[in-house]
């Protein structure tokens, strides 16, 4: 995305003022806009607006709207029509209102000029303060408050922050120059510079920007204002800023505002002070002010760690009048905006001034205990607070976190970035194919790289987490580890990595490939060692249970889970799911003995229900025949009687509540041992010359020849799902005689089993009608057999793209649907999950081919339009049909929001994402009611 | 499918005549129905009244309805309401039309009952012919005729037919029994029998009729009407017939009429006969009468062959009257149906008497040529003409077919069914796996099987054609063959096949696995050795060029080709394709030492394409980087060069006409070797220790490690189409210059490019405006520095469901669509066609799952719902977008009529099915203009 083309301006011709107002001021008891004016005057705008309203104490300035900067990109990058008068004038009342003059000699006005977009983002235009000095205004300056030192080093600032931020001087020249100047005079600190050096350092710094910028700096105070404000449009169109709103889905088209502001000082001696501020713990949530602020400082200082500053408490006793008014205006800023405040100040010479209040950053622990204290304040009710946790935060308030304890002993090796939440230990590998290598056997290992590339991506899936030196939130390595789910701490730039001798160090520690790291993708932090974690219980989370029994209060979807087994299920239904939506039997196959009766019956199912036809065409059968048959039987009897067992677990687990359990889903083949390891070996033992008959070679020889005669080309489209029931009927059977059998002994202990059987990857609604007849004779015969019938009840997933388009047809056979997401966005976009996401999805993504990944968060246009099709044409057909999703998106806020508007009955998650599901359910049912309202 | 259930009939109750009229009659000047009452009276009493009141000699007659059969199932197998005593009552004025009275022994009334349903269908009731006689009336017969022999042969045929058809007596036995008499006698022929011989005959199939159907023989005439008509009902749904109606789509609840005639006797003596003939000759469709007949037999011995019958023209010679008014009658109802008919004829001592009319069957040739001579005749119009020649047969006409002069020379084996048409030459394989084997290493094979299962779809794929000794037009060899394109000779059963000793045997020859045979898909025949076979050129084909001459005016679809040569694109021109849609870069990728540049290009594209963009971003690259982009910079000028060639060629053969060219699309790995072949030669070095830096084993590695890489788990949807061309920007660049300096170099020749390139796989609208970039950028770039412009158009293929879906986005970027139906379907259902077709899919269409193999005839249901969808958000963006489809549905007439209704601008197939499609799409049209003035 790049700018609109310019418009070219009519030549020779004035244009005429548009019916538009760009300017709105601010401050010292009167505002012209409010905080409602958000999208025209920016976040900041409107806030400094709203303070002022609000009766506090706000330095005077004035707001160039977004509007005005949208107009400067139609036009060209020129100002439109008479924005520049306008700016002027709104100048000449700023100087009215403070009594200062803009370029004066005497008084000079000087001003902040400040970006304000509507969403705050990175890569924005940071602040210019001290507009307005040359030398001519610094020697004003000087003479009015008599303190040479600060006038130079007010200058000294300005130079710095208006060469680099608006001027695109290197910054590290600065600093540089800066630290030369502290050696030069032996000092440590900048403070220590005095009134001379500074001076010095200002014409040092002049001549950095005139050989950096090939120009010299600007001394008319009206040129260094155009070009702040310019340089603050064009900041909008930085390559960060519009990759964050990219990243994060924001429109191109809102525009930043332009917050032009006098000065106050925080630097005019012990008795001025900057800060800033939360209204409560943004960490814990606790009910406490809680900052930083130094004396004789401006608010960069303490921002940028310059001043090693003060916590806000200590203010109480230095300056007990000020700390008074602030705890007050806190507390009145929190009440009218009902929710945590994070506010900037300055103190200058005793007077306290407001620069800048808005929401304030929490952590997820945080984020839930305001929400329940405010709501026991009396400060919102919980349907605002409902509002107030992200999903995103219930799910890393669920994630194993590092023992507290153990951190606190343990080598800090560096902090980077918390690109992706959750604790990770494991030995450091520095490459992704050895990462592969060695979580292929058995070792948790943590995937160290400088930074990631699509090529890493089979060894970011082998690890336990992820860390790099390089890249922020957005980069490779963080936007893939949040979609695979593995904690990743990014941008570690303290990190030395050596990829060559595969060591990494930092100021304080070394570790080379092998060792043992612990990552902290919640803080960003790495330690030295394997430190323990610690099991986080939901019981124990109080405040969050609060908020997801309100969640509960207003959500129209049932919350269900996907689980296999009884634990599974039974740790679910704690975390509050209504029932299973998917337990997926052949998971269980694939557990140690039973892999083997599995093999025996899959080597066998062929020809066994061949012979089985014949026989029952009342053919004669060869001795092979039968013995085929005998073997199968016998496997499926085995498989029976332990699936049933399994299935008790589950029902009696979700006594109450709907099970769906889903008959036996992916290709044969799985089950068998690699096909690859198979052919290396019988071509060993050809090589070798190991005689025909010898055991391990014939079997090696029957195994490849079974697996080569079951693989498919493409296994994801091939034989599986009802398919492979249509064709080998005894598996479809077997499993309905287990389940039905499980659920009567369940009943006959006097629980409440309710069993739903659930046929997976239907297209055609014979292949359920076929499949439903099968079923339905074992059914009788098992209630048959058992002189008692249980309740069951007859479904379909919906997960191939003609299963969604013909869902009326399908609808009459199926009393539930349960989409199954993952499928049907593998077949919408003709992606095989297993290949698109390391080979190109995540680069589509990259590049906004893709705006997301879609199996991460369902595709509407698509995979939605599909399933809403199905919801439409299968309730018309069946209107009491019960519809549910069971695809990895049941547990994504964004999906659920999704499944909520189409109508829905429940989403089925994973259960750790079952408190995540709740709360985005709630969040999509108010956000339902709240476009009702507003309708 | 059964019948309905039986409704119990009202107990004591005796029901009321419903408001039904079951009864017909027909013959001797007057007849109740007439020819358009074929859905009451079937078929055959349709025709015999329409032959009745044309004024021809009918023997009279009744037919009783379909809706009497339908009633009759409905009431549970009892003859409904009042039925019995309406054919009592229709017996009885038979007896007065004829003067005969059924059941009399002085001059006896005899009658013919045969099935007659809408559609004449295998396995429906034979004739039984006498019906009436018993020892008493037998009696009369003789009396009446004073010819003994004639009577008990008539009594013989009557137990015999009676027996085997309504009293399921095994025919063999009666065969068995009349071998024996006639071996008895020492006379090799029936005539040969004397009336004692028959008589004793007689008895001796009474007894037959005892022991095997366990009652006697019935002797009550009326019972045995009775039984015949149930006999008939029942017929309607016997096994052979359900079959029939199921794989032809025709519905169940049709019924069948029962014609019940009164007998005339071609076997009363020399001045008696019996035959059938055509109007015109339905091997050729030359306008001569064609057929058979016998002096002195009844029609069955013609048809059954028992007498050597005569040609039709002897008749004029030997008995020129009843020729004359035969001709002339033959003239009256060709004229009088407007078609050629096949007609059944009887002489009783000087008498014609006309039993049967309907439309002849016709080979292709026939259809073709008989369309035309009736247009020139005047007897039907060209709209008419263009119904009468199907799509199949066309395609008949154009496939290879034995030279008809060796076919005389050759040995016949034996005659099978012709299943699958067409010519086939190979060595006999005797089973699939060795079939499979053979081909692989380039021998020709015919698979010659017993009968054929799923598990041999490998071997028939392989094959040439296949030949079975068993099974009918719908068993799996049949329809597999046809599903798949193979000629096939079914149920051949005078093959005897040993299995075991790998040979088979008929009276005539026999042959082992390795010789060499060849079948006539189209004929049944079976031949020794090689046969040559004759190309078919269209050129000379002046009747078909005619009648796709008509199809042209009324057509509204265009017919274009998928050529990926000039040749080809010669050929097709010459078949009437109005342009290319589909022209597949990659199949030129695969040639000849072309494969070895694109493999160069492959195992280097990734890391160039990365080296690329380092350097593009101003980094260094390292030595191997560098070499990387020359070696595949490289190979991709090769390509360049040789493609451009290609280009020229078929822009060159095509001027004027439209050209789509698709950009690559397979995934890379299909340009590789083979990965097995490659571990096993890898893992043979590891074994015999063959050094590491052998050259052999060495690119052995390196190919093997360059496979595993590309391996995808579903490359079908995986990294292909135009995911790869955005990965890796340099194929698309190349194919892009290619192909515009192909139209320059065309267009400066003096000729009329049109090329127009298209984008495989696009799923979402971003993928193709990406891809469009770089094309477009690379479009100028050509063409700056050509110094000259020249037309091409930019369009997608819509093959991934969710291009279907999104088509209003992707409609924006683009200036066409081909619908890639191959790819839609599998993606649609969910089906990997490589896999499906062996492992299910052919199993589905067999139980009625599916109702046809989607592959080969378009699902309207789910993937022409899709089609559709893409065809109405298409045009609503883009009013003016060209629609085609380019999948292999584009050559099937059923779909071909789907896109006709949904108004798509051309259909776009195999050079040798545009005839075909020509003819499909006229028919489509046509079929549309009726509706409408039906309407």
């Amino acid at each position: 995305m790049t700018p609109p083309d310019p418009l070219p301006a009519p030549a020779g011709t004035r244009p005429q003022r548009a019916a538009r107002r760009y300017i709105y001021a601010f401050g010292e008891g009167h505002a012209e806009g409010d905080a409602t004016m958000r999208g025209l005057l920016g976040g900041k705008g409107a806030g400094l607006a709203e303070m002022t309203n609000a009766g506090l104490p706000v330095p005077p300035g004035f707001t160039i709207t977004t509007e005005a900067c949208n107009d400067y990109f139609a036009a060209g990058e020129r100002f439109p029509n008479l924005l520049w008068e306008d700016v002027l004038a709104a100048m000449a009342e700023l100087e009215a209102r403070t009594g200062k003059r803009f370029g004066g000699t005497e008084d000079p006005l000087l001003v902040s000029v400040r970006s304000g977009a509507r969403f705050s983002m990175p890569g924005m235009m940071d602040t210019v303060l001290n507009l307005g000095l040359n030398e001519e205004t610094l020697r004003g300056l000087i003479a009015l408050t008599g303190n040479e030192r600060f006038g130079w080093d007010a200058y000294r600032r300005f130079i710095q922050m208006f060469g680099r931020i608006v001027m695109g001087v290197d910054g590290e020249r600065f600093e540089h120059a800066l630290s030369g100047a502290k050696e030069g005079r032996g000092v440590a600190d900048d403070t220590g510079l005095d009134a001379a050096a500074l001076r010095e350092l200002c014409g040092e710094f002049a001549h950095i920007v005139r050989t950096d910028a090939h120009r010299d700096f600007p001394t008319d105070p009206h040129e260094q204002l155009e070009l702040a404000v310019r340089a603050v449009f064009a900041s909008w169109f930085g390559k960060r800023a519009r990759d964050y709103r990219e990243y994060n889905g924001i429109p191109h088209d809102l525009g930043t505002a332009v917050n032009v502001q006098a000065m106050v000082f925080g630097n005019m001696g012990d008795d001025s002070g900057s800060g800033v501020a939360f209204t409560r713990d943004p960490g814990t949530g606790e009910k406490v002010l809680f900052g930083d602020y130094a004396i004789n400082a401006q608010g960069e200082d303490v921002v940028a760690g310059i001043r090693t500053p003060r916590r806000i408490g200590e203010m109480r006793d230095q300056m007990p009048e000020v700390y008074r008014q602030f705890a007050e205006i806190a507390g009145r800023l929190e009440r009218h905006y009902r929710d945590v405040q994070d506010l900037e100040f300055t103190i200058e010479r005793g007077t306290l001034y407001m620069l800048q209040t808005r929401s304030g950053k929490r952590t997820a622990a945080a984020a839930v205990k305001i929400a329940v204290d405010m709501v026991a304040e009396g400060i919102i009710d919980e349907v605002e607070a409902l509002g107030r946790v992200e999903p995103a935060q219930v799910d890393q308030l669920l994630r194993d976190q590092f023992d507290p304890k153990a951190k606190k002993g343990a080598v800090l090796v560096a902090k980077g970035l918390n690109a992706s939440p959750g604790a990770a230990v494991g030995r450091a590998v520095f490459d992704a194919d050895r990462a592969a290598e060695w979580a292929a056997r058995g070792e948790r290992v943590i995937l160290v790289r400088v930074e990631t590339s699509p090529d890493d991506f089979h060894g970011m899936a082998a690890a336990q987490g992820v860390l790099t030196a390089r890249g922020g939130a957005t980069s490779h390595a963080a936007v893939v580890a949040r979609q695979i789910g593995r904690p990743c701490v990014a941008g570690c730039s303290d990190l030395l990595i050596d990829q060559v001798a595969r060591t990494a160090q930092s100021d304080g520690a070394r570790f080379a490939e092998g060792d043992p790291i612990s990552i902290d993708g919640s803080t960003g932090e790495v330690f030295l060692g394997a430190l323990p974690t610690v099991e986080v219980r939901f019981e124990d989370q109080a405040d969050l249970r609060t908020v997801l029994g309100w969640a509960d209060r207003y959500r129209r979807l049932e919350i269900w889970t996907n689980a296999d087994k009884p634990e599974e299920a039974a740790q679910a239904r704690g975390y509050g799911a209504q029932g299973i939506g998917l337990c997926r039997t052949e998971h269980m196959f694939r557990e140690g003995e039973r892999l083997e009766i599995v093999r025996d019956a899959i080597l066998v199912a062929f020809e066994a229900t061949r012979a089985k036809t014949l026989r029952d065409g009342g053919h004669d059968l060869t001795e092979d025949e039968v013995a085929a048959i005998a073997r199968f039987d016998a496997a499926i009897g085995r498989l029976e009687a332990l699936q049933q067992g399994d299935f008790e677990g589950i029902l009696r687990a979700m006594s109450g509540l709907p099970v769906v359990i889903r008959l036996i889903d992916p290709p044969l083949h799985e089950f068998l041992p690699d096909h690859d390891e198979l052919l290396v070996a019988v071509t060993r033992h050809r090589e070798r010359g190991t005689p025909q008959n010898d055991p391990e070679f014939a079997q090696a020889r029957d195994l490849l020849g079974a697996v080569e005669a079951l693989r498919e080309q493409n296994p994801m489209l091939g034989l599986r799902g009802c398919r492979l029931g249509l064709l080998i009927p005894d598996f479809v059977k077997m499993q309905t005689r287990a389940i039905l059998r499980a659920a009567l002994t369940v009943k006959r202990e006097g629980l409440d089993p309710h069993a739903k059987i659930m046929i997976p990857l239907v297209g055609h609604v014979n292949e359920l009608a076929e499949t439903r007849k099968i079923l339905e004779a074992e059914a009788r015969r098992v209630e048959a057999g058992a002189g008692e019938s249980v309740e069951y009840s007859f479904g379909t997933m919906i997960e191939v793209p003609r299963g969604a388009i013909t869902a009326d047809e399908i609808a009459a056979h199926a009393e539930f649907f349960s989409f199954g997401t993952n499928d049907l966005t593998q077949m919408a976009f003709g992606y095989s999950r297993d290949d698109a996401e390391g080979k190109f999805l995540l680069d589509y993504v990259d590049r906004g081919i893709l705006p997301a990944n879609p199996f991460q968060t369902l595709d509407r246009a698509g995979v939605g339009a599909l399933v809403e099709m199905a919801v439409r044409k299968g309730r018309a057909a069946r209107p009491d049909l019960e519809l549910g999703v069971c695809g990895e998106h049941g547990g994504d806020p964004d999906s659920i929001a999704f499944f909520h508007g189409v109508g829905l009955d429940y989403v089925s998650c994973s259960p750790f994402r079952v408190p995540v599901a709740r709360l985005a359910a709630a969040q999509a049912a108010l956000a339902d009611r709240a476009a009702e309202r507003d309708r």
